[in-house]
């Protein structure tokens, strides 16, 4: 068990991975036997397929010695079993907990945290399943049918995603949706008022998510909802009972007499891996009913799990990781992007946005040291084949390579489907899908430089049978293990954002009228503020 | 008049600026004084403010230099005049014409392009007009509340980025809106079923959007429309009378009498290019009155006048197109990030992601030559403040530094917000992005490293009273005349697009049901389409 903290750099095995013969071209690599033995389970019902990626097996093998040397297995044990792994803010790190107990029980102040946050989603379900009977109504006797999260970044990006994610799919007698969910987070006055614009305020119920209770925009829109809801002039309409609480017990929104109902995280879920807690389990229990999003939270709990595997080889989410240090590290190549060939997932990559620049975007090394090497690379995308007409261009001609993480499935999640031109819909995703991982793996020569394609662009694929809710959970986990494994190997705390905190500072300081800097002032002016 | 065809660094001005002193950090070059003198008319009302990014008079000489010595401007002047400006497929480059003649008089087949362009929008608006009068209805009698628009890529991401963005705009008597709006893309079939199982087919018009008349995605969107709409089983519905197409008289859809209207564009207009041609024109005048569009267009033709200025200090485009070269060739950060603080522009990047990244991401010069330089960046963004909680973390502390084109509004567009904690929401927004520019700029040096921010991250900002339609056609305008600077001064083609060939090739191998490529065959497979 090596519990070292080294930078990336002073690693023998990094240090060989770094001296290893560059891989050969794509074009000579991809072979149909390579594809066959480059698959891993990912949970859920998902494989991680990385035969179109740039390795040796040299370089596997030193991709292995450098999961062992920096012991990545046993400090995501340790953060399993409750270990201070974000050393800044010195927090446990429990967003695997929120799902199953993979390491040892873990307490804070003698409570067992497993049990805490079952116990939230088990409220959450009780809460859920009380509206969906009606015995839970509006404040003027109606039904809801409508929930209307408010919250920014973790708490809207993630459970925004995934809740796109879920709306397509059907259960044997309908819909699994019980309500509309619409979400609130920009402080931008539009976006609130858009929304109210167009819900019924006796039939909607507003989710107010904040961890600390404190958060700008969102208190700020809670507040529009409240003054809103006041000024519709419905007879009998009580605000206060149209909001639930999704906090930690310790904020100012905790200690609020004015919620119909609150429900609880705790400092040790971070805001970007909030997802499964309470903050994604409220609106999806409440949109789709708790027993689908307990099928997302199994899913996720598998792909935990299968991520304790040692052999790289068959650890998905560490295969990921490591790869993708090699393209950043060694290949240097600065973006990666994410296209999910699945209009589902269409938000999908926004929150894998968050998950990955937040969580790696770091200059210094958990003690706080400036490091030399580059970390979490810039994260982009969009759904397939919407991006074949937009930005694949630049990924198939472009001066830069952009290692490609795409995501599939062999099933639509409607089953509406029509045969076309002698195919169906379905199968010209998929068949683009497939094209699209060779065209940039092999390239093809042309007499018309204009019209060549040099290949050897690496990209993997998660596929499945269907986007379900638990291939939908595993998928969610093995991004936010892969995110944690690369920062153990760059040897960065990816729990903390110090890197949002100056700009709400200045923002204070501009709302308080008299900002110290003068240029800060200026802008200010420039944009009305001041 | 310089119309010398240069590869960048051939340029002596070039040559010089990778020569020039780095610039200072920003914090000390960003003064009130540069804020002040920084600003550049960018039309419609709005303004370029280049006063935190990284240059020094000796840079900005050099920049100049380099506009003259490439001949920027006398390039711009042949796009506007009609020449083959489109190199390789060797075509004219209208897109500037359908909003007004800056240029001489371009014509094809002895006709006038500018008269056809204005025709096209003339028929639209007429069309348009009876529609929202109900002198045109669905094929059961019923008038028509809904345009669906069926279209990918160029097709889809400009009209849509649009209509979110005026989605919100009041007149005085009113919402603008005159219908609502839907789109679909994707061939994933739940794309179509998800819409479909929205709208009412009696009261729905379906806009089909190819230019070519062949688009796999569009043309089996259609089919999968008519299909469902013959199946709905309603008495007297003929789904022909609902389907309108946009598309080139010479292409098959053209041919075709099955359509309710048709409305053209030709070769000149390139996909990416097309938002203000009949490709958004039919959808934005349905959903918003064609007055709304025509001031959309006037905001860009007022754009495209100013960037025929020939001094940068004077000109937004170029010079954002010249510091944006800079960035990228002499500094060497890889990626850029558009971060509008306005909800309404929340689909703008991925527009300009399309705009800016087809267009200018090749590796070969205009006479199909490899080039030794970085072209086109990776764009990507999302709307602030929402950007801030999510992926601000890496732009603060990363490794790499990104360049970042802010946009913001002194004004909502809806007029609705509310003072809470002091300040109104509009006015949080915009404390926040004038302490995002700051904070980027300045940094600060703190005793923990992990609180340190290094600054001297550039950033420009595109501003407004308030964005209006007349300021939304700018802002579009603003960027694509800024890519089309930076494709001259690469002096590569920015109005082709060979790269997406090579997938849609093998992409119909592989439905085919004969791949030649067994491992194209073994990924078709495993995503179960062989």
């Amino acid at each position: 068990m090596n519990l070292d903290y080294k930078n990336l750099d002073t690693l023998e095995s990094y240090r060989r991975l770094t001296k290893l013969p560059r891989p050969a071209h794509l074009r000579t690599l991809v072979t149909v036997d390579r594809i066959a033995s480059s698959s891993v389970p990912a949970g859920g019902g998902m494989t991680y397929n990385y035969g179109a990626k740039l390795f040796s097996p040299e370089i596997l093998g030193a991709l292995q010695d450098l999961a062992d040397e920096a012991g990545l297995i046993a400090k995501y044990r340790r953060i399993l079993d409750g270990g201070i792994m974000n050393t800044g803010e010195k927090r446990m790190v429990l967003h695997h907990l929120v799902r199953g107990r993979p390491g040892k029980e873990t307490t804070h102040g003698g409570r067992d945290l497993r049990a805490f946050y079952r116990g939230e989603q088990d409220k959450i379900a009780v809460f859920a399943d009380r509206v969906h009977r009606g015995e839970i109504r509006g404040s003027t006797g109606k039904p809801f049918d409508t929930v209307v999260q408010i919250g920014i970044g973790g708490s809207d990006l993630g459970p925004r995603a995934l809740h796109i994610a879920l709306s397509n799919l059907r259960a044997g007698d309908g819909p699994f949706r019980k309500m509309k969910a619409r979400f609130v987070s920009n402080v931008d006055p539009d976006d609130a008022a858009e929304v109210l614009a167009r819900v019924n305020p006796e039939t909607s119920l507003f989710i107010v998510v904040s961890k600390s209770g404190t958060t700008q925009e969102t208190l700020t829109n809670q507040a529009f909802v409240l003054r809103r809801l006041e000024e519709a002039g419905i007879p009998g309409l009580d605000p206060k009972k149209h909001l639930v609480a999704v906090t930690s017990e310790t904020s100012p929104m905790a200690k609020s007499p004015d919620y119909l109902a609150s429900f609880f995280i705790d400092d040790f879920i971070g805001g970007r891996y909030s997802a499964t807690s309470a903050v994604g389990g409220a609106v999806l229990s409440l949109a789709f009913g708790p027993g689908v999003f307990e099928e997302v939270l199994a899913g996720a709990a598998e792909a935990d799990r299968l991520a304790l595997e040692g052999d790289i080889r068959r650890n998905a989410a560490l295969m990921d990781a490591l790869l993708g240090v090699y393209e950043r590290n060694v290949l240097g190549f600065p973006a990666t992007a994410v296209l999910p060939y699945s209009q589902a997932l269409s938000r999908f990559p926004a929150h894998l946005q968050q998950l990955d620049m937040e969580s790696n975007g770091k200059g210094v090394n958990r003690f706080g040291e400036a490091l030399s090497y580059p970390t979490g690379p810039v994260i982009f995308g969009e759904p397939g084949t919407n991006g074949q007409h937009s930005f694949y261009q630049l990924l198939h001609q472009g001066t830069d390579i952009v290692p490609l993480q795409f995501i599939g499935f062999r099933e639509s999640q409607r089953g509406e489907d029509l045969s076309f031109d002698g195919s169906t819909s379905q199968k010209k995703l998929n068949a683009n899908l497939a094209a699209q991982i060779l065209a940039f793996a092999k390239g093809k020569d042309d007499v018309d430089p204009n019209k060549s394609f040099g290949g050897n662009r690496p990209s993997s694929l998660l596929w499945g049978e269907k986007l379900t809710p638990r291939a939908l959970g595993a998928t969610l986990a093995h991004f936010e293990n892969k995110v944690m494994f690369q920062g153990l190997a760059w040897n960065i705390n990816s729990f903390d954002q110090e890197g949002v905190q100056l700009g709400k500072v200045l923002a204070s300081e501009v709302l308080s009228g008299a900002p110290a800097d003068r240029e800060l002032a200026a802008y200010a002016r420039l944009l009305g503020v001041l």
